[in-house]
């Protein structure tokens, strides 16, 4: 009972990491009909702790500043969990044995930006 | 008659960059009450020009492609317009005559990351 009465913790939110999943080329949803599987690695997760005055005043202003000043812009109100690399191009053979290659499709590395 | 009949042109939507605004201290939202006045530079507009096969993939992933792999990531599906570098520290004397200094509050440069 003492246990059921313990209220639940929050999940904690995981960082910004770069997070990796095995796709065929088809899936990479880039037109191309091929069952050749690749490793997508790409950005995930919070930039809580990365934030800085900046950005709490961004998010005062999309809150009430802008509005009070007759202004609409849109403006991102915390740092973004985005590549900061990409790993070299990736080459295929398609379903139809033709060749391709695709640039900037995996991320090496991601950060806070 | 005929000009009422033209389509109206989609707005142009403006590319990511600096833009400018006049506030008082207090304005900024962070707590500090002080009349003393800031230009303060911030970072809006579109990044639709620097979408790369990543973000397409990640549109396509956040559409459809996660949840068929039982994954729950967010990810941000383009490139974010945010400052690459803020403007030195800036310093104020609030309504009681105390000193105070802000770091990392106003954008010097703007891009999209």
């Amino acid at each position: 009972p003492s246990q059921t009465r313990r209220t639940k913790r929050a999940r904690r939110a995981k960082p910004c990491s770069v997070r990796e999943l095995e796709l065929t080329v088809s899936e990479l949803g880039l037109g191309y009909d091929s069952d050749e599987t690749v490793m997508l690695r790409y950005c995930s997760g919070k930039c809580a702790a990365q934030r800085r005055n900046y950005d709490v005043t961004m998010e005062h202003m999309m809150r009430t500043g802008f509005r009070k000043k007759d202004r609409k812009d849109k403006v991102s109100v915390g740092p973004c969990c985005r590549p900061t690399a990409f790993e070299k191009d990736f080459s295929f053979l398609d379903n139809r044995s033709r060749y391709h290659t695709i640039q900037n499709i995996s991320a090496k590395n991601c950060g806070c930006v």
